[in-house]
């Protein structure tokens, strides 16, 4: 499978060399605003710069990764599928659900696929307990938890442009939660504070927040974040059955530990997004190449963004206004 | 200290003999509905069987621990500190929060001391993680996190004279978050199912159940609850700060662990609360030993007990009509 | 059954309160050579005073527990058994392994019921441990391994008395790789340093020591003990079979951990051996009393001690010329 | 730097394409007796296939890797160093310690850069945890523990030709002993067995064994070996230190657990050593690369492949006599 990168930034680089240290899958070219992020990761890729739009109308290329900034996704899958490629585009689609619905409706009228970067569905071990929920292990769901804590909070210009805490950084966890549920939620309350860094509550944002959500049939879900968390990037998820509890929490830089008058002490956790989530970004890749070789609608599908981005929009306005929202996804 | 006890059955049997078995108190007598409950306890305690009349007008009884039906709780408060005596009930005060505030108006005039039965607070793990916080060592508290689970559920006929979910079981975990957070929640939503067992519904209540609160400054706090876990009885608490995170977990029933290649397995955790409080309850009665003695308010208080009831019905209002629910505490 | 304590110091008091605790036994006398301990105990046990004599001759005894110093036993178990008492005896018999011969004759003679307070198979979790190997869950035995560590090395003073860390601490390990293996050693090899302290060194003992051992079969025994552990009091076993491994660890003094920048950190484990085995203790009188009333040899037995002294002599031996030592305990 | 590469098998391999994948160093050439082994990995690497000769008299080859069968090592290093090439040669050098000597001076006058592939040095586990033990986290080294147990045991035909368990797989514990203790063992004692498949009894080899060593200051390590775990590839090392304790374990699979009523079950650990160890892999070639680079003498060193030889020699002649053997590293 020949693939055309758009955006050559951190995850770009990621997925671009992903793609190239494949044997069944070559990184044609790539395309960013930036020269030097374009010529660094074609040097060490093999791949030719190129324009997006060279890269669109270059019909030996079967797919195209778009890594761009967020306000240019719907676009360029728009371009891309009407183009002909297979498309896997990072989250969110965008910001407003309703350009989210109308790029889908052309994703859907050009019959090409499209896979929305959700990676932490690969997570080796999320991915794990995904599947040992549904073969059964815990018997029925009845609760849902969520935490996910960043390391340290993101510059608050980022913070400004990013739809706020619930759209930007919660949407992983609304994702997984539907991940884990297997059915839709119908409600979502929110609760907020700008707890770590005060400029982030000036900036109208929060960067401590929980959600609690339900599902017609009464499954539980309940989501924590925090911006900071002092011990490593916290990512855990638990899941309470009527058969039993399965859980996944995060891994340790080493398993060394001391002991001591102190007490027994462990490392603290892998505390960068891209060295956790390393082995989830080629399994996400993995996904996308059988799905599209096997002519299946690759999962998490461009819908899976958009009802994400619906319950992040619900979470965001319980939190104006101190009300649950309902929400009805099952229509979508 | 000499003590009446007030109710002989199962948790009036473990104060009884924890008072019996120290050396710097006396258990004196007993009263019990029951003839062989209290005989049996008599037996083997060395108290005599009393009526709690006889009890509450013996002079030389110093102290009386109420340990009978909850219905029965605020009048034998208020019948206890008019006699003079020290006393600590079991929770709740009453299912009405009205009741309650009038019973601490009679404990408030008579100047009586009176300690409330939330036992986790003595909790070796939890009174541990307390003293820390409160030391700094997780810097300024951001997210409580409280989760209770129970071995199995209550037979309905319990269910349906409990007061629900919240006032019966949640209602140590809104103590618990209180303790924690050291400010008193504004708002209070609640999430309920009865996805464990449908008589449970079937009467009105639920069996699974979460709920979010946030204070005045921001703090979160989320507590979830099941009637059923597989695996034990499930008793975690997590709190995240500014400068780190501080957590207490469940203990497993011994240390041996098995690894084949089914992977490695530990013992399940500790399933009966008198097995994993049996601690808890001798150093809650160290606690109010001590404070009788040394003449200072037990905690926690009859405040305490009103607060988390207050908390408790918001709870069941939020779960009732959908909407968070405003409380005001700090008043109190 | 009604008991008679001689000795009591630090672990008569253990055991004499354990007694007096207990519905089904009463400790009716107890004798020591300092008059303030006897009386101590007395007062808080309800025991009478006595001297070792008395105790002896008293009919109404039917059992005797002896916790006077290590060079007293060898004389009071044969004057025990000869009166016609069940008798349990603090490890070990004596020092002396010909002393124990002749003492074991004795008792054998009497037909009287002798256990020896090898406590560390009463542990919970040691005792689950082998209860489940038993049963086979790993399979055919292949190599035990027992780590035992102090808080703190003991004074040198004492240090001259014991007999050498392989008598005085390491028995308690022999006992322990018997338990588990259920096969006897035939050959012992023991390497000891004196790194913890000089002193120990100069007193011609070591603080720092590890044996091999192998019984007929082929199974293997690794045992390493230090005086010093700056975390607690490390008592650790493992078992490696044929199709599973086993291990049972230590118990933290909470179950707290916190996470910051500096990793996550656990309790220190427990620290006293009396506060680590208080359930052992407990255990050891239980299992003592049943075996008498049901007029069943108690285990371990006067050979069991018999034989961790004779592994004990033997890596003292092979410690002091540098080769491994044969040794037969089938035929005791 | 550029590589040749000697040995295509599964070590060969993953040296092969760890170099591959560098950007600071190319797979020129590779060599094996095997056409499909060598075409297999020139077509993925990019490396011709060539023979030894032509890879050794190539001078633009700067350094070799050699992953042949053990009694080629030592002519080939020899040939190697004799032509000019740093070299990376797989443990042992040889399975006699005179050949190693001999071979040893000839490197010696070469003055070329000779690495020995004791690849769990550099497992960031295990290395973390020397460099933490060498900045004196746990104070002076006590006790050093190493436990290797492998998921099943090689063919008994392997076996016959592999010089024995304490050769062909204790071997990486002797040289992780030393690397731990920091200081020369003067003496051997070893035990063994053929618990897990008679087959290896009758060739005359063992395939559960342990051993114990002191240093001349005192210092134990003990070690041991099985050749079957059902659990997975355990690899574990512990030192106890006069002010801590350092343990360093396995890795499960995934961070999955899930608890019902049998339990709290977590995954086997990782079961094969191409897994557990490819981390290390990648960091011994960034060492011998950085060393040679640097004109540093690369460790371990030859003479660290024939010291840990010597141990394991030994360790052989131990289990054969029944009695402890002394050594005399400190002059080699």
């Amino acid at each position: 499978m020949r693939f055309g990168l758009l955006g050559a930034g951190r995850i770009g680089r990621i997925h671009g060399l992903n793609v190239a240290a494949r044997g069944d899958a070559t990184l044609v070219a790539l395309a960013d605003a930036s020269h030097d992020a374009a010529a660094s990761l074609a040097a060490v890729s093999g791949a030719k710069v190129a324009s997006a739009e060279a890269i669109l109308s270059d019909s030996s290329i079967d797919a195209v990764l778009i890594c761009t900034p967020t306000d240019t996704h719907a676009d360029l899958i728009e371009a891309a599928v009407s183009a002909g490629k297979a498309v896997f585009c990072e989250k969110p689609v965008d910001l407003d659900a309703a350009r989210i619905r109308r790029c889908l409706d052309i994703v859907a009228k050009s019959g090409k696929p499209l896979m929305i970067g959700f990676n932490r569905r690969f997570d080796p071990n999320f991915s794990a307990l995904e599947k040992r929920l549904r073969m059964g292990e815990a018997g029925a769901i009845e609760i849902v938890s969520v935490i996910s804590r960043d390391p340290s909070p993101p510059p608050v210009d980022y913070v400004k442009r990013s739809g706020g805490l619930f759209r930007d950084m919660m949407i992983h966890d609304f994702d997984m939660a539907r991940f884990l549920l297997a059915e839709e939620p119908v409600e979502v309350f929110a609760l907020g504070s700008a707890l770590v860094d005060p400029a982030i509550g000036a900036a109208g944002d929060v960067d401590t927040a929980a959600v609690l959500m339900r599902t017609a049939s009464g499954k539980i879900a309940q989501i924590s974040n925090s911006r900071r968390a002092s011990y490593g990037y916290d990512q855990r998820i638990e899941v309470h059955g009527s058969q039993g509890m399965l859980r996944a929490g995060n891994i340790h830089e080493t398993t060394v530990e001391i002991a001591t008058g102190a007490g027994f002490r462990a490392d603290p956790v892998q505390n960068f997004f891209l060295e956790r989530y390393a082995g989830a970004y080629r399994a996400e890749l993995d996904a996308f190449i059988a799905a599209v070789r096997d002519r299946r609608q690759p999962a998490p599908s461009g819908q899976d963004g958009l009802k994400a981005q619906i319950l992040a929009d619900a979470a965001t306005e319980s939190r104006r206004t101190g009300k649950p929202v309902a929400v009805a996804l099952e229509t979508i």
